[in-house]
Formats: structure tokens, sequence, C-alpha cells
């Protein structure tokens, strides 16, 4: 029998992009679409794309009855999530695709998004969703906290070399190039087509971006002693994909035996012979995350490139893999679709 | 147990779309790709977004054996395959995704085509493979002809009208937009990024384009008398997608009517209300056709748009819906996914 | 000595385009920038891409002194305009770049536009600034009404046959494919990259777009009878760039002549030989028109298509040649600069 | 009286740009254009974007007569242009738009391009072109080397810094973002637009970028000692533009006063108030280059990014800027157009 699940928020692309994943998913049932504004329309009406799919027509999230419901993502903007996760009922398994729950220590919180927690304990509770390296907490979580989309990009990128300290852990720089859907559907004069395409710019330089509190955190974890990483993201004019570039003080090739350790069962991180780059054309739509890495000219040095779809692998594909997990389905279902390429 | 099949030309668009689709497919196994120029090249080194699947090394068609091969696909170039075709099995089940065998007329052929047909028996044979309307004749049919990307856009806007004598037929315009993929993977300087990107420009301008061939036959196979279109397509900077907008001269709501009775039980053709149309957007990489019909100011004059995917719908998709038919699998199992946007 | 000239409406792309063009003018002097909401910022701050240029601060339009004023550009939205302009001092000369003084008839005005006129004297008094057909009135002009751009490109192709009697003018098709900078910096979903780029959908289907209003009454007065067309424009996912294709019955080599006889002196269009076809990708940038003419395969029919860039040719180039004439200076002065390709 | 001006190699992009630019040049007139493979064709027939230009016919080089020709404009291949510029009249004045003046030691050349050089005393001759910073030498310079696009972008943002010594000299990292007209009008599978758009990656990754030979020479000469920084180009989705995102050891603000005193005079240099960051978007086209500078949150750290046009500033128009002072004009003339956006 079908999980039943409910999706807050279903008029943005996470959400549009979470019922795409799951319109394939042979376990799961979508019981619950959630739009506060556009409650009342059909998803085909927000969204054309989905008008093959019967789809519950939008709603209020007060109308939502969630005793009826196994799990719930919530792709809420930030803030607003834990407003409202913390009125769901506590027994309720979540899947939040917001900010709200990716950092542990309250202050930190506070320090990149602005304004104090509203549900300290549901924050205490949370697990983060970076599935690859929670796996055994996530399966046994209640409310998961998806990671953020260049997160997750540069911790792919990273995260075994700092464990295992086979860099430099004072000089890494993550030189990110990311998708415009990254920003979601947000009416902003950058984001228009006349504006964005054919043309790029670095956004949020000198380490101001909010996602930076995820790699402190992260890295810091990981190391056991405070990190923290240069990080410049880049707007490109694109709709899916993120490339990190990651500049590092190490050997080459021992970082590829880390990575090859680390990532050597995993069903969706592909890792490239030494000396070969990744692309985002080569993850479109899909849930795999290629690596690649490469000896600079430089003795002791190296570039570690990641590509990933923010959309999938960075947001709605990690969150159907971390649901697949809470509810003791196999982690890849639904997910093992191919890119799209061309 | 899995149908086995090969897929001839793995090297091309339409090719890796293929392994692309049947990835996803329960009851097809994968068992030999050919690529004459990269034979003994991996997949994942022409099409690295493949490289997640386990698949047959590229190889010469002469090293594949044909006994093993309940099916084969053949995406090789106009003119080639005809003469490849001729050298299989008489028993080999066959899609065809090239021009080869989609005009019974040796003479159409000839003219469109430039060349005299090397194999008018399998012409003979070979049935035309617009699923929706020739689903009988392919699921008996050993040899199946797909047709072109743009030939099934302009049918699906007009074969259902032309059939009904719903609009005049000696004026009919069809206006094509088609994306670049359609060209394959060919190295032409039009269609390098720098000389496509960010502009747009008709071709092959009064009625010079091959796909006139199949309008000319089908649409005149369905009238009972010679029916002549007037058919321009458009250059368009994407990758993926056809819009087709048709003029015609008929009464809105009736050939509205005409479309909900003829596709009313379709799975993949998707009639949007009356008044509205579709975007490509909205079938990237999927398999779904949508249809628009809108009634002009000018009375007794309509306009019909009709979007699909070229790659999937138009030409694999449209291949793998076939070859489900001749192995006697559900027509929409593998086809299912959603459109990916944005 | 310099003229000088004041750009109300500063801040969207046609007052934009309007600095870039005037800062390589010679004999033209910017001497005031209006922008209501953006008043007090320096023009570099909203546009970046002028920022080597010493130009007046954004201001309110009311603390500009027009008695310095020799000409002034309104790039201001519709129905903002009319009541602009009915304030401003009547001998300024003026050329208008909204649609409020574009159409003669009251009437057609407020079935096109949805409102009363406001200023129906200035309406009276308007020339309608297609430079290439009403060059002597606007020369003398003082208010000047700027071309919607979908609606230059048309006249382009068409004007020119509509006079001479050469195509059947009940039967004229007119298919336009629009860049989104035409739709200007509005935030609306649909103009985001993410929902534009890669796909192209038809808008205003069945003659609702308010262009028609210009068609019908330049047409019909060339003709001395009514003229209605069939006009359905596309959405390109390109930033700049018309391209009209026209389908109409007449005989092409007639067609070619006529226009040959019509723009054979006119610097900016250009007939290209019979049978070939223009692409956007070649005026990007610039106030050049390409014309091609091609017979149809069916007799009696021919295709013609039209290509300019919508913010040069279709808008601010115009606006800017108008004003050379109503300023005695050449009429090409600023303006010949070479297409942006690639 | 004009300059008479050759371009050899006219049929490539950087050719097309120089015939762009010196269209709208006061005093400079374009005798012949050569283009081996396209000899005998119009330059509007190769590209239909300057046909409203009366050009010369496309010629084959030893065509031209020498004797008439003021300066030779080469945007020829690598390789080709020494041997061409090896038979040309020793007593011409040449800016050659190629790699194979630009390096002083012929160790290096044939390291980074792989050919012992078959003009050594020419090499010896020629006069590096960054024009900003070899301005005089260039003036009385018989033989210009054109920059590298990529190696003007990486100088102009480090330059005065490797100079003044306010930045860590063996710590640099340069993370480039290049658009696709920098590979020319080569047919490459991966610069079709079926392959680019909609997607990025690195490239020549780990240091093997030939424009390191020009980093490596004029850093090391600036700084009396060997100097190596580490280049990673990205190719993106995107036809013109370089942003160069620099990633030093040094004080932020030390920083951008040094930048302030070297290009506080500069024509086309344009430096943006400290912690602001420019945008390939708004230098398109144009010949200027925009450079802010950023202050890490890590202490001591700072990014610079740089952005400006491939083929203008970073070819052809860095090429009429030597042109210009070469011929004794002013440096700026014919280009001060301003950029083209959206």
């Amino acid at each position: 029998m079908a999980h039943k699940i409910a999706i807050l928020g279903a008029s943005g692309y996470t959400g549009a992009e979470l019922v795409r994943l799951i319109s394939q998913h042979p376990a799961i049932e979508i019981v619950a679409l959630s739009a506060d504004r556009k409650a009342g329309l059909e998803m085909a009406q927000v969204f054309p794309h989905l008008r093959h799919l019967i789809l519950p027509t939008l709603c209020k999230i007060d109308e939502i009855d969630f005793s009826q419901i196994d799990l719930c993502f919530c792709a809420l903007p930030h803030k607003t999530s834990q407003d409202v996760i913390l009125a769901l009922p506590k027994t309720l398994k979540i899947v939040d695709l917001s900010a709200d729950f990716r950092l542990r220590s309250l202050s930190e919180y506070e320090k990149w998004y602005g304004n104090p927690h509203s549900a300290p304990d549901l924050q205490a509770e949370a697990v983060y969703g970076l599935t690859e390296f929670y796996r055994d907490d996530i399966a046994a979580a209640r409310l998961v906290a998806g990671t953020g989309c260049n997160a997750a990009a540069g911790q792919f990128a990273l995260r075994p070399l700092v464990s295992a300290g086979v860099i430099d852990l004072d000089d890494i720089i993550l030189d990110l190039k990311c998708a415009v859907s990254g920003a979601g559907r947000s009416l902003k004069e950058g984001l228009l087509h006349a504006e964005l395409s054919e043309g790029y710019n670095a956004y949020a330089v000198g380490g101001t971006h909010r996602h930076l509190g995820e790699f402190d955190q992260e890295f810091s974890i990981l190391a056991g002693r405070p990190v923290q990483i240069q990080f410049t993201p880049h707007l490109m004019p694109a709709n899916r994909g993120i490339l990190a570039t990651a500049y590092v003080k190490g050997d080459a090739q021992n970082i590829h035996n880390t990575f090859a350790a680390a990532y050597g069962d995993e069903p969706f991180i592909d890792l490239l012979p030494l000396g070969e780059s990744p692309s985002t054309h080569h993850v479109r739509g899909s849930n795999f995350c290629h690596i690649g890495v490469t000896a600079d000219r430089i003795k002791g040095r190296a570039i570690i490139v990641a590509a990933l779809d923010n959309l999938t692998k960075g947001s709605s594909g990690q969150a159907l893999q971390n649901a697949n997990l809470m509810l003791g389905e196999d982690e890849t279902t639904g997910l093992m679709m191919a890119p799209l390429f061309p």
C-alpha cells in the first residue's frame, strides 16, 4: 500500500520538482498539495507541465487532514517553514526543504538569517539531511532538514577530504556556478530572462552567502575544530545546475583515493577518473552528482569539480531520497532516471 | 523475461535518448549498441550523462549477433539506414528512426531525398510509425518507420481535421518553431552556440523541407485526394521542443470538438480547453503532446498550436511507444515520466 | 551646438536604449533623465552598462526645466504617457514611445486599450512614427507617436504590398516571433529566465494583441477600405529580435519587385535577394531591418520574412531616427552602428 | 585622409568584430579582406550582419597589394599567423591577434604551443599588446601581439597588485568564466548549441591552458622573480564575456587603492566602489573592463572580479586600440560605444 504524503508549498519550483519525481514513484501517493495564495487552483494551472497527472487541488495548509498523512514535505520559504511546522502534529514525519532547521546552533541561525528561531525544540530534534553522510540518523528521524543546494554541492566536493585530513583546512576556496532556479520563483529584475541570459556575475561576494553557515557547521564538526572556507557563488544563465570548483592544498591522487573510498558504494555519487572534470550538462534533471579531481601544475595543489542539479540532488531529489529512508523504502526508489541531455 | 534490443547508431541524439528512456523500462534490456566511428568506446565516453548505466561497449554493426535480439532500433542517418536494414535478418523486428521508410511512393522518396531507394521491398513492408493513427498496424508490423519530428507535430495538429473535413484543405498554413537538436549532432556553423543562441530564422522556406513528403502522403490519404499544405520551419535557440502553429479555415469550436473525439482516450495527447495555447516548456523531456485551439477574430478561421519534444514524442519516445506495441507491452511503459520544468 | 533633450522614463529598457544610442550621437546632448520611482539614483545604479557615461542624475518629471529642452523622448508606460504629455509645454517637441498616440480613432484606442483617451487633442495632432512612410510629416511634427515594435516589423513586411495591391488583402497571416525585451522590465513569472529560456509559446492568440489596432488602421488607410489581418505573436527565449513571417497570396517576384521599388533608397531597410531569408541574429543591436521574399511551392503564394531588433529599429532607434528629422539632422545620424554578432 | 588597412582572416569572429568596430571609425578605411577558403565571396555572404557595409570582396592574401596598406590586422589561426607575417613586407605595421608573438621566450612558446617558432626575429621585435601597460611601446612598434582574451582579463585583475606587491604572489587563484566565442568559429561537438547551452564545465583544468604562458611571463617580469598562478577556465553558455574571479591574499582596501591609482585615468577600465562586483552583462559588445574588489570574511583575503567582452576588449577592440596608437590617432577613436544591454 502506498505511503500517503503531502507537499506544503507546492507552487514553487521545489514543490513542482517533488511532484515530478513522485509521479514515477511506485510506493508514494500524493494526497494533499498546499499553496497559500493559489489555493483552489489545480496544479496544472500553476504548472502546466504536470497537467497529465491526477493530483489533489491546491489547498490551504489548515484544510489538510494530517492524520491521513504518513510524511509531509515542506517546500515553504525560510522562516514561514518553522512557524508552519511548529503547528503540525508532533508525530508527523517531515522533510523540510527550507533553511530553517539546517543549523544546530540557534545563534548561528540568527547570525545568518537575521531573526531569532521560533521553534528551538524542533531545531534540536532535526537531522541534517545530507543523505550520504547522515543516512542512519535520517532513517530514524522524524524531522529532516534538507540542505542548501550550494551547501550540498560544496560538501560533496569537500567532506571526505576534511574528514580524512588530506587537505589544508585553512585554505579552501569554493567557487560556485549556480543556475537561476536556485533563487526560486521570485520576481526580481535580476532573474528576468532579459537581464540574466547571455551573462554572469558573482553575488554574495566576500563570505556573506547564508549557505556558509552550513559549511562552517559541518566542516568544523568533521575537523573537530573551527574551519572556515572562502565561498563565492556566481549566477549562471541556465535554469538548472551547480558546478562547484574547489581549490585545495593537498595531493590530487590522495584526494582521489579518499573520494574513491568514501563514495565507492554510493548510488548517486559518481567519481570520474583522475584528471577528468564533470559538467552540469550531464546531471540535468537527475539525482546524480559527478565529481572530478585534477592535480594543478603547482605541486601540492588540486582542483575538485562537482556537478549536480540544484533542484534534484540539491533539493527535491535529496528530499525524496531522505523520505525513502524515513518510510523504509529503498533509498533510490523513484530517483534512478537518467539525466536529460541535450 | 526482458526483451533484448539493440540500438544501431547509438552515438547520435536519438540513440542517446533511446538509452535514457529504456534505462527506466522494466521489460527491455539493451544488449548491443553500435556506433561505427566510435566503436570500442564506452557509451559514457560519448555521452557522459549516461555514465551511471551499465551498458554494452559501442561496437560495429557486424559485431552484433542479431539472433539474440528481439527488436532493433535503427538511429542511423538517412540513406545509411536502408542499406544497413537490407542486410539485417528478415525476421528481426525493427523500428527505424530515419527518413528511409516513411514514404510509400518510391518516386516521392526520390523526389524529396534525391536518390533512388535501395530497398524497395522493405519500403513496401514498412508501417508508418505515427502510433496514435497506425496503432494496430504497428502492433502487427515487423518494420516500423518512425516519422519526422516536424511531421509528427504537424500531423497531431491537423490529422483529425483533415479526416473529419472540418477545415478548408486548400488553405492550411503550418508555421513550425523547431529546436536545434532536431538537426542532430551535426557539425555546422549555424548550429554553433555562438551563431544560434539569442536569435531565430526561417529555413527551407517555400515548401522545400523534406517532411512535406510525409504531410503530402498522409493528408492526401486521409482526404482521398491530393492535399498540399504550406509549411515553414524556423530554427529556435533551444535544444528541445517543436511548436507547431497551424492557421486553418474552419470553426474553432468544431475543431476543438473534433480533437476531443479523436484524442479523448490518448494517453500522450492532451487537448487544452478552447482558447488556451501550449508551450514547449511544458513538454520538455516527455512523451506528451499538448494541443490548443483558438478562434481568430476573423470569423471562420482558427489557430491550432501543438507542442512536443522533438527527441521524445517526435522521435525516440515515439520509437519506444511503437516498440512496446510490437513487443506486446503496454504502449505507455517507460514513457510516463513528467516533463522537466523549469 | 548640440540639441538638448530629455528622456522621461529612463529606467526602462527603451529609455536605456535611447541613452546607449544618443551616447554616440554627435549633435544631441542629454540634459535630463526622469524615473519616478528611482529619482535620486544615478543611471549607472539602474543600468550599470552605462556607467562610463556622464549623465544627469535621475529625477522626477516636475523637476525638469523644459524651457531648456529642444526635444523630449517619452519612454513611459501606456496611459501614463498621455497624462504626462498633456502637462508638458505645448511647444515642446516630443517623441512618444508608448502606445498612447498611435491610433487616430479614439474609439479604436478605447477598444484596444480599455480606457477612454485623456488627451484627444494631442491624439489628433500626433503623427504616426513609422519613419520610412511618414518622413515628411514627422519632420514637420511636434508630437510623434512611435509605433509598436511588432507593428513596425509587420508593416515593413507588408505595407508596400498593401499599397501596390499585389497581394490578396483578405488573406494575410502574420506569424511573429518576439524577444522578451519587448515586454519591458516587468516582473512577471513568465518573463523569468527559468520559465522562458529553452522554450516558446504563442500568446494573444486569435487576434487580441493590441498592435492589431495599428495594423487595422494603417492597412485600411493604404487600401482605402477595411483590411484585417491574422496576427499571432510568439514569445522567444531571446532578449532582442522580432522575426515576422508573413504568408500572402501573390506572386513572389512581383512582391520582390514591389519591395525593391519601395525600399531601394532606404538606408535601414535591406531587401535580400529573392529566395533568401533573414535572421534576427544579423540585426541585433542595430537599426536595420532585413526582408526576404520566397515563393511557396504552391503557385501564387509567397512567404515574406522580416527581421529587426525590437529595442532599436522597433522602438528607440526609430525614435532617434524621428528625432533626427524633427531636429533637422540627417536621419541616420547616430544610427549606423553595425549589428552585434555573435 | 583615412588610414588604409587590411584584415587577414576576415571570416572568423575576431575578423568580423574588427569590421564591426572599424565601420564606425572616422579615420580608417578597409581596403582588403582576406579569407583563404572563402576567397571570392562577399563579406555579407559570410557574415550577413555586415551586409549594409560596402566592403572589399574576400580575397587570398597574395592578391593584396600591401604597398597600399598602412596597417594590417592578422586574425589568423595560431601558427599560420607567423608564417604569413614572415612573408609580409618588413615595413608594414601589423597588429596580430593570434598567439604567435605573445611570448618572448622561444622555449616558452614551444612549451605551450608544441611547435618551434618559425619567425624568431619577429618574435623578438613584437610588442605585447596589453595597451594600458605597454602604451608607449605600442605607439612606437611595427608589430604588436594582441593578448589572449583570458590573459587580458586576468591581467587587468592582477597586474597592478603584482607590481605593487600588495598580494601574496605565491597564492593567486584565477577562476575564469569564458563565453563560447572565445573558441572561435570552430566546428566541435562541445560548441554546438545543443551541447553547450544550459550548462557549464571547467576545461584545461590543472594549469594546462596556453594563456598561462602569458601570465607566467608578465607576472614574473613585474615581480622580478618567477610567479606562477593557478588558473582554471570554465566554458559558459553565452556568446560573449569573460568574468575573472581572482582569489588573493592581501588587504581589500589596499588593493582597491592600488587599482584606483593604476586605473584612475584609463578610459576603458572602470573600477567599481569597494564591495561591488561587475557582470559580463554590462560590458557586452563594448571595449570596457569593469573591476570590483571585495574583502572576504576571512581577514587578509580579497576577491577581485573583472568583466570584459572577449571579442572586443579581449581581442578586436584591443587590436583597434593598439592600431589607433600605432597610427597616431586618439586611442579611444571608434571604441566608445556603450555596451548592449539587455
